[in-house]
């Protein structure tokens, strides 16, 4: 049973380099793939809304206030997270085995944080796959449009909290994963 | 170690109809009492609005969607919760025999939830005190503005979730309890 701070990705596949933004000189796979690697504190919304142009998911790491009363994590709506919390949803009681998530969001905007216990997430597009452990209350994985997720391993006292960018809209699942993958190749196209 | 869904209020002295506005027909304490005592899914923020400028302290019971997967709870902004999210934070890690809280705010409304574990929570009035126990993530303590709030018991899994209708203010905090209770009698005489 591994320890807290140790979340992370296990596997990685480089991304190559998509997005809205021009790309930096230099920008090559390999140096997005030191940026998930280590773990970084996004104080505003703009530098996370750059990056996520480049791979459409980021590992955040929120402030923690910790005395002799206990941590305290923070989050302030577009701020420590690039956009409004219209909605907050929380996982939890998942059993050993299950695998949940096989859908993509067409505009939603998430941010995943495991408040208690374990969880792998998966997170694909048509180019990559990365799997991301996350067991620290800290630790923050922004998802943005279209990334296909599958979310297993939940630990029996695992609580998955979600803070999205907009309420519950049925039109913005997609759960094919085909059409997904359709729909992907010509979203990340057009925004190249 | 109580299970899951006793949650409730286990000491309760009745409230004397205070609020901005006019008290409705046969509207007593102990209607008031009966009220708090059963929990209510709350569809729309007007209804809790109007509960709140009585007491300022409601509890909820929030939808589960529930099947062989796990468990989800949803809280859209300004339906669920009778506000706009500006800030979540969540509290863990709090040793036995902890009590933090210890203010008031001045115009902040938030709502408690005990995602894992349990914990206690002390609202107080000049005028009423009430211990409330969460220990179900489906259940919520909405607590408005001027109410003094202590938060104890935390098990050893315990995390408090607390979703907040604005920004950190920290000129919004009252952490003096003669000074809370000198502008709390102001404020709840002039909403009478």
């Amino acid at each position: 049973d591994p320890g807290r701070g140790t979340s992370g990705i296990e596997k990685s596949i480089p991304v190559s380099g998509k997005g809205s933004c021009q790309a930096e000189p230099g920008d090559t796979g390999d140096e997005q793939d030191a940026v998930l690697e280590d773990y970084e504190t996004i104080e505003g919304s703009e530098e996370i809304r750059g990056k996520k142009r480049k791979m459409n998911i980021q590992l955040m790491e929120f402030p923690r206030h910790m005395d002799e009363y206990g941590s305290l994590v923070p989050i302030e709506a577009s701020d420590s997270v690039p956009f409004d919390i219209k909605r907050v949803y929380y996982i939890y009681g998942v059993e050993k085995g299950v695998r949940r998530g096989f859908h993509s969001h067409a505009d939603l905007e998430q941010v995943l944080i495991c408040v208690s216990g374990h969880v792998r997430i998966l997170v694909k597009t048509p180019w990559e796959e990365q799997e991301i452990f996350l067991d620290d209350p800290q630790k923050g994985l922004y998802i943005g449009p279209m990334v296909w997720r599958e979310m297993f391993d939940f630990s029996g006292d695992a609580v998955l909290l979600v803070l999205a960018g907009d309420h519950y809209k049925v039109e913005d699942y997609i759960r094919d994963y085909n059409k997904y993958e359709q729909i992907a190749r010509q979203y990340f196209t057009e925004n190249q």
